[in-house]
């Protein structure tokens, strides 16, 4: 049985809450808020539970292994890297932190101690994501040729985060998840239709060392709300829609076959085939995440959205921060991994 | 009756002919081109029409007052500018040339002779396009925040113009027909997966010096095919999907109370309000372009699509091929316009 | 304070209990089910309410002004029965009952007690449903010349039921709320393709003294879901798609003006207007309903889904049953309405 | 070289010119209309046809093979009669005549004096309709357990056919394409808005000796064109939307494992798995049904539209049509076929 503390019990932490419960070898013994509201609201539904607005207390509790934190961004790394230290396995909210520095520090932090170390980058535990990469790593899909992804709606404007960080996180997550080829830079450009407030609309392009080339446009003043990401293979090509309800999923058999040298380019051959929709388990993704956290944590895996994951996504949006200065100029993706990036 | 001459019978060059054929008021009288087969079958539909393969014949002929040209595109500066020195209007497919300086030539040409000089960007003359320039022009969208396109499908690999000058081209000239406000710098990015031809896939984004941004998708290797561009207002926005049957734009009446200050940013209030989806004539856009060309004539009026919105786009695409050289930094618009910009 | 005993804790149960504790005024004293599990199920969640399996133990209780009656189809009579004779106010799940005979008899027992007898007919109080009634109320649509309902996917077979009664009863109950005038003869058809089950395929037209017509088309076995609903009217046109996320009723201002005489007939015009979708609340339909169950007994008003909508759904499922076993023959609808039909 | 004349040069001979012109090993040697004016635009755009108002002189040209009618219904069986007893083969529009016994009469006439008489049921001719069939021959659906069939539009109203003549033929030609089986009786019930107008809308439902169901809702009021068909076969379904610019037709592989006796019923598992989208030919159906034409007159065979499925569709008109009389009860469908229904 793994104890487990619930750091934030906002937005977010009710639904960590409800899936911890409901998955089996799990106890959430604290739910920690600085909120007594919420805190009432909370022992109403678990009246089992143990609610407090002291970290200390979650901490000092040696039944307790784990802790989850879903807490404002710019809290993640303190509250991480104490529960860290106090040797307790750490689930912690996307973004992971606010800086690339902080990021590194909680990786190398949870390595030296051999604690995992998970970001709720949700998205990589949904049946459609999951059922992508499967294609990829088979091979179904040939090289990955581009990714490009359009997540915008009427959101409301957050003034301590841009759009970047609030909705680009999700695709950077799926883009190092599904492809194996780090990217090299970033470029990025966006506008705030606001006075002193952060991007409202951005615009991000990462480039690799091979042509395979990715684009996120996210935007919370769209008046449609789009959610769909293009893969595009040599072979064949999958489209993403997370709205359908009941085929995220097609691939298209159908392309474009290379020439391999520039002569050849006109007789290059575009070849409409048919389009496929493989049915997808319905199971939500953070029922799938729990469990996946609780098996690291028995057995000593490392989680497939890792504190190396979380440190890249956070990497990528840093530098996009300043592209976004610089006029769009592409700025060099920092190639010094964590040291167990490899993980 | 105005004598015109078509030049190029290969894609396009037929329902140019097609059209002004059942335009009142004007007359095809030849028609160019390099092929005799081609020339054949021109014939066999249109006997009363003069074929030729010789440039000179058509300017010869007095009852030629306009030429339209849909020639490659390297060829139609030559073609072009022969034209307006033997004194005949000139129709030009889009871009209207390879390249900046030749576009201001033609612009000029055409100025100092009293010419008309009109690019055929035929969205233009769409019932929802115009629709769209008419909401904005009544301010019913407010200020214009973004414009955001994308333009994708499978399409045929050309290997002597970039995916940029083949689709981005219709967006540009969208965008100068519905904002008034001309951008300062373009970026752009994009790939290539065909070594040594030009790129396929590409993302080009406009800075104004306003808050206004404007973002481009373009796409050769898409499985899906998707015409949807985006207009973002301060009071409404629209979606125009070229490929929706019957309901081509829908006005959203939802937006967000942008807030003066920064202290009100917390506040803004997001409102969704109704959908409006008007309906729009039927009539085809070249049959109204062709009517538009042919009032021009006679009036002695700029077109919608003058010689200096050409000029415009090719600026662009020009300073955008810059761009995605510099890896996506922003390239200034060369704010030298032709002399009779104004118009 | 309203006291209510909910009776059956089954799919539907849960779902009116959540709704009743969160209305105002109201208080869930007495869940109902003969399965000890179910009732455990309820007690954590709703620790202070009282379980129990003896129906005479929820009629007992002075506090208990209501009882809201969610058991299979063929129990609703003789329990709602028995509560009204308590001195109950009943709200029932549709259908009301299990025939007609039934139906009227709770009527007149509600009605001759002066308690409120309610049908959780629940579309009636989706946002959707209400505003399609206040067009047809002003006047918008004009005549209603047609009601044409798809409501189809791929259902559970249930063998105590057909298809008419478990999907087909939305849309009678929507049909009623929405057109005044009553229909005369029911025509239906259907199949089976298990042997001795019941028909899971079935397509029920009405037929009234107008011109007006009705039309439903239930399937358990289609590949799809599809929710939609055309109401034609001789001014506008509403399609209703309950599946759209945000814009679930469109209306369409185009019509065809009808003549009045055949002589004009052949000049009839048709013609395209616009389209328009009315931003809709997104409050839970059975929050609304609950409110007004609540509001009614308060007032002693009668409930937008009386026990008279009750009757005359099930009228005319039974008539369809007949109307089945005779190949489609049109069957009368009786007539004779219950006593207060004018409620 | 089969030489042909074109009965009829209104809406649809047209198409018929074209399609032979563009056919190899036919001429298209006469066009026959009674409007002068549409002579002449026949003879402008295909000068080497003969053009006349005189049907006799058609039929006397020995190089005259078949004749292609194209004029309104009733005009269809004299002017079909003529020709066969001619000696020309016959291509007749949709549908094949106003009533069963003169479909009966011609198709009776051709056997006897062996020539081709074939009907205009363009769908067949699709690839969409051609690809659904060869499933069902396949064995792919299984079982075909339900047709049904969505065919709506804001249409133009007609005063001398009702709406089940100009739209629901279609469905009967693709349902007697598609289902071996032939249906015993057919219910249909609908509604005019204008006085002394025949129906603008109705819905049909064909029954058959085992529990296959097929039902067809065709309306000439609907603000929206739908055109989608479902078959429900008992391993796979199919549901075709023929507006769909590249996915025509999707198969899904889910379906209820039928029980085989009432006990197992409620065991019955509703089992969703993949959905598939193949790829389709774009060659136009006028195009494919043109050159079937021909083939059938070269070598003697039955075409695909025989006037044995002709008579099948008029003749379920026919009972349609009474049975709307008796207000949707269902009419036998005479069991007399043409000698030749074997063919």
């Amino acid at each position: 049985m793994i104890g487990i503390g619930v750091i934030g019990y906002g937005y977010w932490g009710p639904n960590l809450v409800r899936n911890f419960w409901e998955t089996d070898g799990c106890e959430v013994r604290w739910i920690l808020d600085q909120s007594q509201a919420r805190l009432d609201t909370a022992l109403r539904q678990y009246p089992a539970v143990r609610a407090t607005t002291n970290f200390d207390q979650v901490l000092a509790d040696p039944q307790v292994q784990a802790v989850a934190i879903a807490t404002p961004t710019r809290t993640h790394f303190p509250l991480a890297l104490r529960a860290l230290e106090a040797g307790k396995h750490v689930l912690v909210e996307k973004p992971m932190t606010s800086n690339r520095d902080e990021g590194r520090r909680l990786v190398e932090e949870a390595k030296c101690r051999g604690l995992i170390l998970m970001v709720d980058h949700t998205f990589i535990y949904t049946a459609a994501v999951r059922r992508v990469r499967e294609l990829i790593r088979r091979g179904e899909l040939g090289d990955i040729l581009y990714y490009d992804s359009t997540r915008i709606n009427l959101g409301l404007f957050q003034h301590d985060v841009d759009v970047l960080w609030d909705l680009a996180v999700h695709d950077l997550s799926i883009l190092f998840y599904l492809v194996d080829e780090l990217p090299i830079a970033v470029s990025a450009l966006g506008s705030n239709h606001v006075a002193g407030a952060p991007a409202n609309i951005a615009y991000l392009t990462l480039l690799f060392d091979s042509s395979t080339i990715a684009h996120i446009n996210v935007n919370w003043l769209a008046p449609v709300k789009i959610r769909r990401t293009i893969v595009g293979g040599s072979r064949k090509m999958v489209v993403y829609d997370d709205l359908e309800p009941s085929e995220k999923i097609k691939i298209y058999d159908k392309g474009v076959d290379v020439a391999e040298t520039p002569e050849q380019v006109q007789t290059l051959r575009v070849s409409y085939r048919d389009m496929w929709a493989p049915n997808l388990d319905t199971v939500e993704a953070l029922r799938v995440l729990a469990a996946h956290f609780f098996d690291c944590i028995r057995n000593g895996t490392q989680p497939d959205t890792s504190g190396v994951m979380g440190y890249r996504v956070v990497n990528v949006l840093e530098a996009a921060r300043r592209s976004m200065r610089l006029k769009g100029h592409a700025v060099d993706i920092a190639t010094l991994e964590p040291s167990d990036a490899a993980g």
